[in-house]
């Protein structure tokens, strides 16, 4: 059994991670900590964990954690997590990292998230984690930077159009993105009280929110070119669930059935990707408590637009589930291990 | 025209209570205030105001305003009221206070608020502003007590059925109620945000609600016996509303055309108040954004206990309503001014 | 393998059950139906069954299946499960049925449900599968009446009152129940549409709910006498989850820690009751996707009064898992096999 | 007094028009109608209305009622309202149609609407109804089209830019909008009741929803070149409000105040338009229950991209509220009569 460790469970991420790794066949809980005021029952503060887990969370991360488990899962906030990183890589354990931390070179990250980066060594060394593309570097890796929720709706309805060479480059590619409100975290915040978010809708940090540079590194990655982006997200009165609706100009012209093909042979060996049938479309309720990312494709040939709506739930194949896909990956459990 | 100033306008009753004094035909607003970091006109906190309110919200309650209204509303959490009520008395501003500082005698709000009071002498001279029972009394008062939102919607349901001498005395009531997220005020609290409070539903402060001491005194007062009380409130996931069903052990048994005769007769003056026809049951919808209370009722003769259904919108009959509908009483205008 | 099938998969209850028997390690799924226009794979219509569950859902129970399973649910509408139980008993299947039909006596079914019973002789054979109370029965059942979702939640949150004489049977029990609007089932009706039930709330079918001659059987048969109930259910919006309000007259009066004991003995071997500890009321979120019935209990000492609050996941506890519980209870599994 | 009558009061639409016309200072309803199975007081139907509007509702509309109104409100399905057109013109009645029946000419009409028209004269007369744009021709109409929820939201946003000469007419523009459950109207529809739209969200009629036409339409007619669009309509788990996200390519960089400045000019006499400031973007609770369109803007000046935010209320600025407002123009009454 692998000995394992959550640090930040008692988070919307920090549950879910939790909820998984107590079912998961190949793995023992090693140690829970949180931010809380004192040490207390995980299965009190989450009374669903009841008989699944009653690992006492612990109220801070003291040094004998360290070398407690063998991989540790940050489900931290981001400026957070680059604190703890280095003494846990320190004490040989590996590290799944649910924050933003190390997924940017520090200058970029710097540069959006207003703070210098305190452990640029070990960003180096960080793997994105998006199984779907880097299954490989994921195998072997030390550090992995678990992607954001955004980012991986984005970057998976993406990636066969950009691979194959399908996208026109000199266009902007446009990513409106609807978000429920778990992915804003656990926190006392006005503006995410039920009254102002009920029976509402609205776009934010239009074209600034942190998640742009991630999102355009990736992309990039895959094309060899710097491409450019628009990146509207938008916060739905919903609990999960994310639905990226994304614009994409072509090339040339291709038939919904070649690009659905392309899709299809792309995501070929990948087990949480579904890409749906002409004519239907991903809604967030079939994705809803899975890891399953859903693609639908719609394709005006005369406009040479295709419209790829991606679909994913942002605290499973956006944060935990994807977080538990990438350990199942680099220990050589079933990938789907655990997720289904 | 009157001129009214409105104390804590940027809550969720502060909001309703300037929206509704804004367009009313004979009131003109003098002043706003609220707890905010600096002063700023109140359309650009609450945009839906802009053409019809665009006064500049005070950050803070400065002596030149104690004389610039005639009558002043206070729309304050409990506790915060009653520092501002000796001022403006002295200032000879009337005020209708939303808050509970002034419906309980002293001794009873210090066991309940867990705080002293501070200004025990003008308890005394509040009136207790339900209009449907006590209309005489608001028309000279100075000082309004306004109810709160779960004891309108009992003593409503219950106001008939005690004065007409039906309900078995030495049996306790049952009011189950539910409640809408904005009663909870509008405030940073995890417990009220979205992911929290939807797809969910708890009972909370189980017969230990600050509202209990209030309804257990006016339905005492109106049968002059010492009634008892069992008092759950529920939060549900919508925004507004409060819908009360209440239990009652008759004294004899009685018919539901004939009770429903009784409240009929009992409210046949009272323009807010909707009885329901024979086997139909109010919605939260049908009084939403409405003054109105809307009350069905349910008899089972056979057990000898009658279901009352109350119902009402918890930020207009339940506050801001409820403090207009006070404010035309006392001067003279149509009961229903401004409310319609 | 046991070779189970499900009549009725498309309604919410069939999607769960479908969604745990394809998962569960101890049965094999052999067959699908549902009332649609033409077969289709069961995927298709649920995607998250994708790679879980693909067979094809019959439009039709045609003859061939009677004998392709040992063990049928119906998840069907009361007075069709009617129609079928006869026909699969033939063939020495036994039967799970989620209906009403096989609760009641035929006369007061007849009565409720407004219709006679086609099938009154095997109506003697049915076993209540209630899993907490009737365990013995249910090993040996070929015939399960699978309970109703509010009688679950309230039966459960009587029984240990009830059987420990604690209850003053000559007074009425009042039940308060609040469920989301799954409970109505999937079909097309404008008084469940979503614009009619967000933002609003009401009670319905005050004291004639189809489920209280049910209910009122059940506690009955554990006090030994008739016992009288006010049965009063609220429509929320939300999707599942069930929370009862139990309003029940004390013989003696009991300390609130006296009576949480006996609640826990009495149900000390049951996997799927939870008991809160003193102030901790349950919430349909920590039920909700779990077959617990989490239970808080609030008493009145003075008032001789217990309030008992009783939380089910309506579409699990309250119809699915309850039927898989029976499941593994009549075919020696781990009772909760399937069901974590 | 105006004499008005409305055909189809009963819908989400019906509701809101009668709630309007019954308080308009300057209007009489003198009929109502609505596919009902039986005459009824439409404050039965709907008690919000108990005490404002006490009509009977028919049935049906009867020949008597054709001359019983100087303007009728058509409030009905497409293809419904042209069955009614001729009639009430003929008899002298000024109309405005809510349906999309005289937006299109015929031969567009036919084709996304799948039905051959059957009152092709009169489309030639009617006047496209956006008050903002075409306040003269609406002035002498006898016949408004009441343009689409969706349309006016769009239209609204894009006027400016396009009528400015400042989108990159060879560009394709694109509108990504969302939608409350009411504006797919007041049916009985397993696809929108509550169950199945909550906790979810999904991309509907991708490029293919029959508003597609009427905005081509209108937003070429601005332009005098026929533009491109890709139009993407979502729907949300809410219960009224659109909210349109449009991205349009620039013909050369203008900065964010700029654009916003030319917007503010553009709309200077338009009572119900509002320009957010700088980095403030609407939100549907601000325009929720009002008829106002509020706009906000972001530009990417590198990328030569706006992206225009328009909110509206759907069943008021995109449906009655807009209505009430033509008919004031129509009649020289204050265009904001009854509406505020």
């Amino acid at each position: 059994m692998l000995k394992v460790g959550v640090v930040g469970a008692t988070g919307y991420t920090g549950e879910e991670l939790v909820k998984i790794l107590a079912s998961h066949p190949k793995v023992k809980l090693t140690f829970l900590t949180a931010k809380i005021d004192k040490d207390e029952i995980i299965s009190n503060i989450y009374p669903s964990l009841k008989g699944k887990c009653d690992l006492v969370c612990k109220s801070s991360v003291t040094d004998d954690l360290f070398s407690k488990a063998e991989l540790v899962f940050l489900a931290l906030p981001h400026k957070v997590s680059m604190d703890f990183v280095p003494k846990f890589l320190k004490s040989k354990a590996k590290i799944i990292d649910l924050s933003a931390d190390y997924r940017l070179p520090s200058d970029i990250y710097e540069t959006w998230y207003g703070m210098e980066h305190k452990d640029k060594e070990n960003i180096k060394n960080a793997v994105y984690g998006l199984p779907e593309l880097y299954k490989d570097k994921i195998k072997s890796a030390e550090l992995i930077a678990n992607p954001g929720c955004y980012p991986t709706s984005i970057i998976l309805g993406l990636a066969p159009i950009i691979k194959g060479n399908l996208n026109d480059i000199s266009e902007t590619i446009i990513a409106d993105s609807k978000s429920g409100v778990t992915g804003a975290g656990r926190k006392a915040d006005i503006s995410i009280s039920f009254a102002e978010v009920n029976e509402s809708l609205k776009a934010y940090k239009i074209n600034e929110h942190q998640h742009m540079p991630e999102i355009i590194q990736e992309i990039s990655k895959l094309s060899n070119y710097k491409l450019e982006l628009i990146f509207v997200p938008h916060l739905i009165p919903m609990n999960r669930g994310i639905l990226s609706t994304i614009y994409v100009k072509l090339n040339d012209s291709i038939t919904n059935d070649k690009l659905t093909d392309i899709y299809k042979k792309f995501y070929a060996n990948s087990k949480f990707i579904r890409i749906m049938p002409k004519g239907v479309f991903p809604q967030v309720k079939e994705v809803s408590r899975t890891n399953i990312c859903s693609i639908g494709i719609k394709v005006d040939e005369k406009k040479k637009i295709a419209v790829i709506i991606s679909c994913i739930d942002n605290l499973l194949k956006g944060a935990a589930g994807q977080a538990v896909q990438n350990m199942n990956i680099m220990y050589g459990f079933e990938e789907d291990e655990g997720l289904l």
